[in-house]
């Protein structure tokens, strides 16, 4: 089986190519995907593939049947855009101003739908069901894995697998992590109220840029001292501001920061300890406040067994040349909702060329990938959702 | 002397009124008092009385000779307004938008042009030169009274006395004090420059909010440990803005703040000591800075011999029915540069009428003062000089 | 009477030389002064003036009757010695091993003796009552004064008057102040108490030394943003103990420092604002915290009028020089109890020989002043009295 | 030659136990065992293997030779005691007063005495050469592994592999991880030098405990502003004494502690950046510093293939019901050394029996092990070595 499938998709490369290239000459912006979408249910139509479409909003979802007596395991590609100008002197650049693919999306969409397409096809050679989750909205906050969950998207399915390809990393490089590979990333936000003055008069204030100030040292012993040392976590103030006369006492100053952890334990740690701290703070000074926290994805955490049978298939495919264990990225992902609900692993799929000396970062205005890398990614997706399903 | 001279100034009361609600109702801005400072001279031409114009600007100094063998003092009233609408419903309100006398500066003309004209007439009982020095600009820094110095105003002037109408202190009241009676107010920036980054990646950054929140508490020793407890001074920051996206580590913060103080010497020590802070901080934190010290005013300094003198006339002066030492105010005044080179004393003169019971500070939209008030102010004034003169 | 008075202190001089060389010889500790009461009792029962002993402890008072009509006034001198040992090689040096008159309070009561005498024998020349308080214990708080006046030394007494030798300015200086004249000096303790553990985990525990940094810093808000900038104060830690091996982390930190102030309210306000700061940043820090504030001597605050009273004396009396106001002394004397009772004014009385260069300060081992100065001193309170009673 | 060896082993357990527990009776601190020492030496003599003494103080180090051709591989077991009072109630309680085996040092060389002597008797059956490092002054830095290298110990040893008994863990487990598994353990002491005075005159002195507190604070940024979240690192201030009279002001307060890190370049990096702390902020304050940074062992961090290499042996030995990646522990070891010279790896062998419900920790003085463990880890250390050679 193995063989039969990489050498549909070896054949197949070519359809591949072309559909990445035409989502990315047509990006759509995230929860506005309506003509990927559409796109992504038609080529499922045409094969004959049963589709869902507006799956929590505009997500897809295909089901492919094999023989029966199989587990069901779910595939995940995003399809949604940014907001960033096309740089790029390619054929197949982004024809809408402002939109574009820069993180990839395109890619894995691509990878998807021509490996669903050769698994329909020799749907007599595996046993279980394979579930195509096309989700939209990735980069936005709050995303479409949670909505698509709640509408059913998982329902049934066994385990997930899903891959980011990477392009500052080789082509034939498979990047893992059991437990968290991604972290949670949450936005606060802390008012200080004091009361204002005159500059010369400060026993008449309660100097609110004092307050905020302490508060600025204090939230580092977050990090220093109420964390694990062993488990990695960011405490960030991005901005500071009180804008006031030179002679004036401030009333008000409003910090604005990002808390990065990989456990919910520290995270729901340390969302309360900043707020015990802006607590006595401003006791202390005499000082009200208001506190907010919103929270980002929370961490991508892949399952131990998931990410050891992933790593096992990565050793079978032959154009993988490494498998390499990471440190986790301090970045979000909202896979991590789907390890929420079922087992399964994220993993990064290299997509730098030999010839390409410096590739430019996701999210730059020049982004691009090594088109080749979708071909691994189709092979270690398919070969672990058929291995699985047995 | 002082019978025939009290005599006049009731005599001419009506006309310091009228003069007094004529400059109410045409301010003119600091370094922007054409129309002022030639009202002030044509005064002085009609009485026949020597007059400078422009002296160091738009000031007018006007010059009294009295009989022979006395000393010469010089009597000073500030003449421009504020940029403050006026709010007050009365017949000699402001014509002019946004402009308007709310310090009181047109009494203290409309004072020293009738006490001139009183004693000019008078001129051949008492002996000595009294220099009536009309300056402009004392609202807005540099001020007027630097370049009126340098143009030659003091030259021969053995002493000066001025006073302030104080609208929130009875009429009645004359307040002194020796030594420093107004603060020297100065301002200061700070800018922390680091090298910003990414929220999640502090390590790869120099925070600059980090470094300046350390300013800002570090800038509280100054007064608590490096001035002498005994010398009144105050550092605040009245500004904190580093305005960055909520994910992101700032590169730069900008500190803005006023340092108020009453002697030379803590003031030049303050200016030292918040570089010596601002510079360790820095180093401690790998980040750079700029600093700026931008002087105000220096402080009012009243003399110690002129300072009894005044309050021995001031117990002459029958309308005057409490003279009170004060404590220092932490506003700031230009008299402070008369006082650096010839002898003298500032004094204020109470100018709430009895009937009023919340009277509108100094700046306000609704500022007035009690205009019997100008009465006790012209005879202090004129007693003094008499009696200095001697 | 102004004439008659000086020519006998004159005449007693002498007398008034070997008392205080006396008392010097045999010096006694705060509250142990035994010896010395005795000798000061015994002193006005041989002139056959009234004297009541052990008031409010060691304390003597003697009272001292001139003719009707006139007010009572009270004149204090302290008599306690400090454990100091003698290191000046005079004939008159301390015979008591770690016991020495190193503060001048030997002068003071030598002082008081002779002029008490004096106004005796002429108390048919003036009218009214003299109440000469001889206080215990001023080196030690609580210190004497309290006591006295609770055994009623003050009662019917209209003023006080008291006075310090103060070696260290030259013999015809009388130094005087209007309002605080000396500090209240203070004493506060604060424990806190965290969670301790190994210095790998610090998420385990609660870090006092980390929290006790913090009031440090804290603490010097008190006077730089929480106190009228025109009221001198001062808050010091002078003591910061967590003493434990290195790889430790603190279960307890225990702060000790001072706090000086010139007014009651002030005085209170820290009190109340250090404990709200330790309140904050303990709740900030989960410790807890333990707080004593303990209250040394009041400040010393003088009465305007009889401020005023003794300076227009000290211009009457031929052998004083100069009289000059001075800026407050941060030390404290328990004589500000008398004058929250009475009015009156305390002053210091210039005690350096002009062949004398470098002055030992009080509390020195080698310590002395200049004996003629307690002519002055002598004069000063007597003429005083007289004056006041009329 | 597996069977072979392990039957060998359960052959002579009975010894393995009475030589633990000889050793047990008679423990020896840090660089005093000599007797232990002996013991060894005449253990080897005995079996005639040939044994070097005094290896960088009192090191053993002992070499079995197998058939020709194999690598060469060392095993390495510490056998120092520890300065605490054996506190429990069995046969083979310590004999010496205030000294203890409190942390399985003598089960480590029982295991590996008789592992040698079975390895020895089957030396036909294997290839290679074995080293056996018994190591003296585990416990105690400099400790004893670092001379042993500079005595020779690894002179053409291609690997080494060593464990820790661990009484917390049940017997069965193998804990391993690739990587850091143990901290690098530092020592810091900052004087911080000021000038002290009066606590009622700070600005005529430089506060060293204000000082002093700032540095506590700002340290705590080096962990969560300048270390990369994703390595674990903590620096914590254990002692802060500056201990003087309450009504003065520092001239000097010092700071001890204690940094962890699991990487060189951190740790240099922390190194350096205490100081940068420490010049900016003395800098800022005036004052000067003194600044010792000692290290403890290296981090103890093992080789990837050999862990892996480890983790596969493990899995062949029956007795092993867990092989278990672990989090690195905070504590430090100076197997560090060996694995800075040679490969290998450093894992943890589980040592409470299942009766055992709480365990007492390591270095507590009821501390004991279940002896079984000692089959396992010379199971594996035994089986390990024969694979490696071949």
């Amino acid at each position: 089986m193995k063989t039969l499938l990489f050498a549909k998709l070896h054949e197949y490369y070519d359809d591949m190519v072309a559909i990445r290239r035409h989502l990315h000459q047509h990006p759509e912006l995230s929860f506005q995907e309506y003509k990927t979408a559409a796109y992504i249910a038609d080529y499922y139509k045409q094969l004959g593939i049963p589709v869902r479409t507006n799956v929590g909003g505009n997500g897809v979802v295909a089901t492919i049947t094999g023989k029966k007596g199989g587990k069901t395991v779910a595939l995940r590609a995003d399809f949604d855009a940014l907001p960033i100008q096309d740089e790029k002197d390619v054929p197949y650049r982004s024809t809408v101003p402002g939109v574009m693919h820069a993180c990839g999306h395109d890619g894995h969409t691509a990878t998807l739908l021509v490996l669903a397409k050769a698994l329909h096809e020799l749907r007599d050679h595996w046993s279980g069901t394979i579930v195509c989750i096309h989700q939209h909205a990735e980069e936005y906050a709050p995303g479409g894995a949670k909505a698509m969950i709640e509408a059913g998207c998982l329902e049934g399915v066994d385990a997930i697998f899903g891959t980011h390809l990477w392009a500052t990393e080789p082509t034939g490089v498979i990047q893992y992590r059991t437990g968290p590979i991604m972290a949670a990333a949450d936005r606060f936000q802390i008012v200080v109220k004091g009361s204002g003055g005159h500059g010369a008069e400060p026993h008449k204030t309660k100097d609110a840029i004092v307050t905020a100030a302490q508060l600025v040292l204090h939230l580092q012993q977050i990090v220093s001292r109420r964390v694990n040392p062993l488990e990695p976590a960011v405490v960030s103030i991005g901005s500071f501001i009180s804008d006031n006369a030179f002679n004036v006492i401030a009333d008000r100053a409003t910090l604005v920061g990002t808390v990065r952890t990989f456990s919910e334990q520290v995270r729901n740690d340390i969302e309360r300890e900043i707020e015990q701290i802006v607590k006595g703070t401003c006791i202390a000074n005499h000082c009200t406040y208001e506190y907010s926290y919103t929270r980002g994805y929370p961490p991508v955490v892949n399952h131990e067994k998931e990410t050891a049978f992933l790593v096992s298939i990565a050793h079978e495919v032959e154009d993988v040349t490494h498998v390499v264990e990471i440190a986790p990225h301090m970045g979000g992902e909202d896979f991590a909702y789907y390890l929420q609900h079922v087992k399964g692993t994220f993993f990064f799929t290299g997509a730098k060329a030999e010839t390409t000396t410096n590739a430019y970062p996701h999210h730059h205005p020049k982004f691009d990938f090594d088109e080749r890398a979708m071909l691994i990614a189709a092979k270690t997706l398919g070969l672990a959702a058929i291995e699985y399903m047995k």
